[in-house]
């Protein structure tokens, strides 16, 4: 299994730049093996439809059982981070940087390329309210959808500026 | 100004193991510098009635305007990571590490302390639909509410598991 493209639910992620993410991951995961090994990944953003495969991925681990068909799978310029179709945005990530914690193995990548579905933009930009991606709650181990746009950044807040 | 409580709207954030968490942080903010003088800082979750003020705090820097009065502050053990009486949940952090990006400070904390409002907990444990916290999207630049709870993880996924 282990040239089979692997996926893995990630829990623990950060935006270290806009073009650089961490992903916190249980030195006990079969993935971590494969990022050390290609110094790549990809971050797929799955969407509230995909929860059921999404999960699943978090539930069965690559040492055991292959996961190379619970999706469909293509690969950009590096033929070492598998993508996933159905997902509307995918990113190619460089391997910049490991932190090694304690439990977790911290990767820093690099964002080479994003693919991005069309039909998730308004006027050229990603827009949430089509991605409809699946939110993590760790406190009691649920998936939530993301809900209402409340207001502008770097706007609603200039009354309060006197 | 330099004593007083200062607060910032951080847009890039991320979970390295469940008891530490990063800020990624542009070096020309000027809270940069009472983290790394201070080596403590807090993460304070704002919900959505307080969009305005999160927003405000985010547009104005603490080297122009003190931010002090925004919220009613309190403190834990360290005197140099103010906390907000109006947050529910409010997070002591003991800064273990700072990785030097191009642009950004990466601020690593450890988490020493959390301090959460009971009227938050269902059975115990956080439940976000109480905390009603703000989500941002940087494409759009918007602030957005948290959705429904869709499925319990570690367990939706098992039916696909053959």
């Amino acid at each position: 299994m282990d040239d089979a493209p692997n996926y893995a639910a990630i829990a623990h992620v950060g935006v270290m730049e806009p073009n650089a993410i961490s992903l916190g991951m249980n030195k006990i995961h079969y993935t971590n093996k494969g990022i050390m090994a290609n110094k790549t990944f990809s971050i797929n953003i799955p969407s509230t439809k995909q929860v059921k495969e999404t999960d699943y991925c978090g539930i069965v681990s690559g040492r055991n059982k292959s996961k190379a068909d619970v999706f469909k799978t293509f690969f950009g310029k590096p033929k070492t981070a598998p993508m996933i179709e159905d997902c509307s945005i995918n990113m190619e990530c460089k391997l910049i940087k490991t932190i090694n914690f304690p439990n977790h193995d911290i990767f820093i990548g690099k964002i080479a390329a994003t693919y991005c579905d069309e039909v998730v933009l308004t006027e050229g930009v990603v827009d949430f309210e089509k991605v409809q991606p699946i939110l993590f709650v760790m406190n009691d181990r649920s998936y939530w959808s993301l809900g209402k746009k409340l207001a502008v950044a770097w706007s609603v807040g200039k009354e309060l500026d006197k």
